[in-house]
């Protein structure tokens, strides 16, 4: 593996309420020089949450998608707000987005990147397991569908045109196989 | 299903050579208001590429990613040329980033989004196979290292720090499911 490039410089092109937009000057190890744009998060980090109904059921919503303009299947997620750990953020959002607590969350694998090569934005997968009932009030403009999936219908979810997200899609596989974990080796 | 929100107002926030940054009034059906921003991709989409070696192995990359400054394992993935079909920017992004071309070419699954609520970024999921060593040259600023990885270890590449890229980890898995298929029902 070479040696990290060097930042030479870093000077913010624009700012908006919730994006940042940095440019660097980067020198690599061989003495390529190269101006790279990246998109840089703002506050602690984010969660998504796999709530698992019951052994045959996943929980999913349906929540309009300002980038792609339709409505979207996916997991719940949310920031982290200031002093909150992962599972609590996940614990909050899957009461706010899915009407349930957790009484076991579990962080599965080193939080995800969606696009490391031009965003500094990482989110958790959190595993919630053993739900209760409890509803908090969000920030939704309108109330979410909530849909519970059957793991033995995953060939159908993966053919449909609205569960597009890499996030989401990672999220399932991860949970996938922590679920068969001891079950089948190598079950994903 | 609620009926889709309207939008009544898009304004460009800021604009750099790679990123454009709009906001967005919308008004739900239930008549709520939110000022929502998007990242609006630029060209016409990309492409990430799955390069399957032989029946053990598959290819990754390792490279730099200024989003979160170190070195990172995934696929090899570019944006699409203009008047270039996925197929034709996977063949070529793979000549560039791997050193080989592909007879056989096949996209999986519908594009992925990145976080389509509030990114308009789509990328297309293609399978290289019949692989043949043809190296083209790309725009990278050093050699970068590819990496013949087995099936049989997926848990190794699946408990490292430097494998987190959502985009990647779905493709992986809609690999591995389409690869299997007719093999073992529901085998993802």
């Amino acid at each position: 593996m070479p040696g990290a490039p060097t930042v030479t410089e870093t000077i913010e092109m624009a700012q908006s309420r919730h994006f940042c937009i940095e440019q660097q000057q980067l020198v690599f190890s061989n003495g390529e020089a190269r101006t790279y744009e990246r998109l840089v998060s703002k506050g602690y980090g984010a969660v998504l949450v796999v709530p698992i109904l019951d052994a045959e059921h996943f929980l999913l919503i349906r929540e309009w998608a300002s980038g792609t303009e339709r409505y979207e299947l996916g997991f719940p997620k949310g920031k982290i707000d200031a002093g909150e750990t992962p599972e609590q953020a996940a614990l909050r959002e899957a009461m706010e987005e899915v009407g349930y607590g957790a009484k076991q969350l579990t962080c599965l694998h080193v939080p995800l990147t969606l696009a490391p090569a031009y965003m500094t934005h990482r989110i958790h997968v959190v595993l919630a397991q053993e739900l209760y009932v409890a509803q908090a009030e969000g920030d939704e403009p309108e109330p979410l569908e909530v849909i519970a999936w059957r793991w033995d219908e995953l060939d159908a979810l993966m053919m449909r045109d609205d569960f597009t997200e890499a996030r989401s899609i990672a999220a399932l596989w991860l949970a996938k196989r922590y679920l068969s974990q001891g079950q089948v080796n190598d079950a994903g």
